[in-house]
């Protein structure tokens, strides 16, 4: 410190040109701050003098932190706006968020409010009762704030087009903000419920839009990394209402047949089903495995004779592949069931299963379907008006593909071009977006499948499909511990029936197992295929693939 | 190779010692196998004999593998034994296993046969319709075979002590092995039957049993060894039929409440609820986390505005703890809800979910609970008379305890003895085995839990409590960014709020998320507790701990 600074210089040293300058200024900024405080308080008077005429002033206004505040209730019930049409002429309070709030003059202000899937218009409208001030500070609401709203039900002469409700207006009495959003978003909501640009892969946003909007169309990318703005779009709520519908049928179907729901474990001490597609974590001093399905579980239940088995958990799939049909977790929806003489039974547990959910989402999920299959203009999915599902031998597939111009073998797996030419076939000739191959090569399918008796080559396993795409996959599986241990070591790639993760399984059928079947659904290709959505992304919460992790 | 051995010794040479002993060994041997065919063929021919006597030759045997012959059924619809009042005096055909056989005489032998959670004597008795032959057959089925039985339903004079099913026994006309059990069982299943040495952590199988019975007590370690055998016990069929069922009633009382089902990810980009007891696994060429919880992503999801969720899922908890109440991997129940004006709104929702869920146990899984709670000894499940669930401050838990002599002070932390302590006198004042604690010190909540109005160091938290052992965790989570921020940093210890995992989380509460709060329940140990169960691996079918992740 050589030379002093000029805060630094001694007090006892005359003032230098330095030491004048910082008077000066300090000066100004004390006249300032004293300009400042006249002009506060004078703003204060003012406001206080708008407060005292401002007849509203307890009707309006920003609430403190909820939670933070004491206890005591208002004791207001809070209404759902889908019951509005009991409570016209009623004066009712609701929790609800902004889409968009308008000063349309100093008078007067509308705001579209929505709660759920439902929206509503409201009005907030100056008179002797109702004060300019209150007018401003509703119209000037930011968007997604969310509000307690209180206001009269009124009936409208016409229909009002920009909201779900159509015959019913709110006019406002009083508004409240419970939680302020800040500005600006970093996803506009409104872009949210506009249709993905084709499947949505692309990085970029699409810049020019193909219906012909001002609006530049936002790619899934940019969706997913705001996802929580993102799901706030109707359209999103309507997947994800449906995907916890589609859940909710499958259990209620399989626990009115007998089954019960099981958790299986999903950290595995080895990679019983093969190395490939694993994922590996440190499991205290050892290695261990993701479960790539619960196949070995549930199979090992029907063993300790629980006769029928259903899970709905987490599957995690270490594929590295980009596409828009691929999660590396997604959610199984798995069952499993001994039968008495002909795994067709299984076949046909399952195949009531799905009719069952298609024919309840038709009517329970009516409204949220029609929201989404409008935005991505999908046609209806077609069921056999017979209610006999197609039931297909693989070669019968085989051949319709042949016919078709196709070249492919006899024992061949389909690639998915294949297959969804096959689900074009099968509609034309079944009039039906669901159904079953079965009988499929024995080698394209896992170890533990039960070969076909009436062709060796064959086995008695099927694929359920919906739209052409693969919903499912299942078998009867084998139940004798000697003839597994042999297929799985003739299996390409072999398999050790002596492993680790595996002798527990094999050594299983030893004791009486009763022969058994099921299969396994991917829960979010059901809801795709279903709304017949381009990208499976689209139907899990915060998707994960090989590029995507967060949030 | 200096000395020829015998069989090498060269062919021109006269016939040595040896090679004389070896001539006639070989004669013994022809003579010995000509004998052994005649014996055969003589067998073979009695066997035929007695076949063509054998009036029953059809009625019995050995079925060749179910799959492996053309599907035709038999066409006779299997019976459900839970019917049996129905069937008096009609011939039946039905799936079982053979818990036990045993031939009595020439002419009678018994069998006790298993169908779910019921069992029912049979007798097979030879008449001039139905053979000896078929007794002995019968009689000797390897206990834990799968058949198909046909026989009388007949009532019975004396009720039968040995079987569920007490008032009809079955008079078999035929009986046909599906699946033949290897002998012997690694396991007895009515070992596993019997109730668990103390806590069974020991690797030990008890020698001396308490009871003074005469076969020892099979460990926990030599069960979970063998879980497929063990878990066939009538006791573990109750204990995951009613962990079925507490799933199904969850969803049923929060599905009518408006709650959807959601999966959130259970793999995660970063170890966001902080780094310890969290699994890594390696993700393509970064490293991910197992969900310890999906705590961040509800309450994100609140933020999209989805009201209610609920969720049923793995939970993942690296804890190197070898406790009878630790998994590291167990099923979560959680919800996660947006209130009005106060988070006792919450605690009400979560409090009327669990008397719902116990009544409805105590009605529909009534047999299944008296069956675990009868082997253990174990006291019903006291719920308050008035129905209203004591809701207990903090405070005065602490202050109970140390009415009671214990030492802690105002803001620490329950022990385990001092929870199971407080348990007991709730137990005397209220009378009710379930209550809740509300108003935690804050320093031992995440960082996320909203403070106290009432007290800067309480928060608006909670637990539950099931016979003195906590079953749930939650809170008013803080729903402004800016205070969460504060109180993330201010954390011990701190939490970065822009962290890869924690930003996404933080910023989300800008943008309008409604006051929310929720919890999280252990699915497991709400079965323990009810059920009164020493270790909390008995409610787990494969349970994962630091020692065990296989089978």
């Amino acid at each position: 410190m050589t030379e002093p600074t000029p805060e630094a210089s001694g007090s006892g040293e005359p003032p230098s040109k330095n030491a004048l300058k910082k008077a000066q200024k300090e000066k100004e900024k004390a006249e300032k701050k004293a300009a400042a405080k006249a002009r506060e308080l004078a703003e204060r008077q003012k406001k206080e003098a708008d407060d005292a005429a401002d007849v509203s002033v307890d009707s309006y206004g920003e609430l403190p932190l909820i939670g933070s505040k004491d206890f005591k209730p208002t004791g207001k019930p809070r209404v759902d706006l889908a019951d509005i049409e009991k409570l016209e002429d009623t004066e009712i309070t609701f929790r609800c968020w902004v889409e968009n709030a308008r000063v349309q003059s100093a008078k007067l202000a509308f705001l579209n409010l929505r709660q759920g899937l439902n929206t509503v218009q409201a009005v907030v409208a100056a008179s002797d009762k109702l004060s300019k001030q209150m007018v401003k500070f509703c119209g000037n609401v930011s968007t997604e704030s969310t509000l307690a709203v209180t206001g009269l039900v009124k009936k409208v002469k016409e229909p009002i087009k920009s909201a779900s409700i159509k015959d019913f207006e709110i006019h406002i009495t009083a508004l409240f903000i419970e939680v302020k959003a800040e500005v600006p978003l970093p996803l506009q909501v409104e872009d949210a419920e506009r249709p993905l640009p084709s499947e949505g892969l692309g990085d970029e946003d699409e810049k020019a839009s193909e219906t012909g909007d001002a609006r530049p169309l936002v790619g899934l990318n940019t969706r997913l990394n705001n996802r929580t703005l993102d799901l706030r779009a109707k359209i999103n709520h309507a997947i994800f209402v449906i995907k916890s519908g589609v859940c909710a049928l499958f259990q209620e179907f399989l626990s009115q047949k007998g089954f019960i729901l099981i958790h299986t474990p999903k950290i595995l001490g080895a990679a019983s089903e093969g190395g490939a597609n694993v994922f590996e974590l440190k499991y205290f001093d050892r290695p261990a495995y993701l479960a790539q399905s619960p196949q070995f579980y549930k199979q090992m239940l029907i063993a300790s004779r629980f006769q029928k088995v259903m899970e709905i958990g987490p599957v995690f799939r270490a594929e590295n592949s980009n596409t828009a049909r691929h999660l590396t977790e997604f959610t199984g929806l798995d069952l499993e069931m001994e039968f008495q003489e002909n795994y067709h039974e299984v076949m046909s547990v399952l195949e009531d299963l799905m009719l069952f959910i298609f024919k309840e989402l038709n009517s329970r999920y009516e409204k949220e379907t029609e929201l989404v299959r409008s935005a991505y203009h999908v046609e209806e999915f077609k069921l056999p008006e017979s209610g006999k599902v197609p039931r297909i031998p693989f070669t019968e597939g085989i051949q319709m593909l042949r016919d078709a111009g196709e070249e492919l073998g006899d024992y061949d797996d389909l690639t998915t071009p294949q297959e969804k030419h096959l689900g074009r076939l099968v509609l034309e000739k079944y009039n039906s977006d669901f159904y079953v191959l079965d009988q499929f090569p024995l080698a394209i399918r896992p170890a533990y499948t039960m070969p076909s008796p009436a062709n060796p080559l064959l086995s008695n396993s099927y694929d359920m499909f919906m739209r052409g795409q693969e919903i499912l996959s299942g078998a009867q599986r084998i139940h004798n511990a000697d003839l597994l241990a042999e297929m799985m070591r003739k299996h390409d790639p072999p398999v050790d029936p002596n492993g680790l993760g595996t002798k527990d399984y094999v050594e299983c059928f030893r004791y009486g197992c009763p022969p058994h079947g099921g299969g396994g659904f991917g829960l979010e290709r059901i809801v795709q295929f279903w709304l017949g959505l381009p990208n499976i992304r689209m139907c899990s919460l915060f998707p994960r693939d090989p590029q995507r992790v967060i949030p």
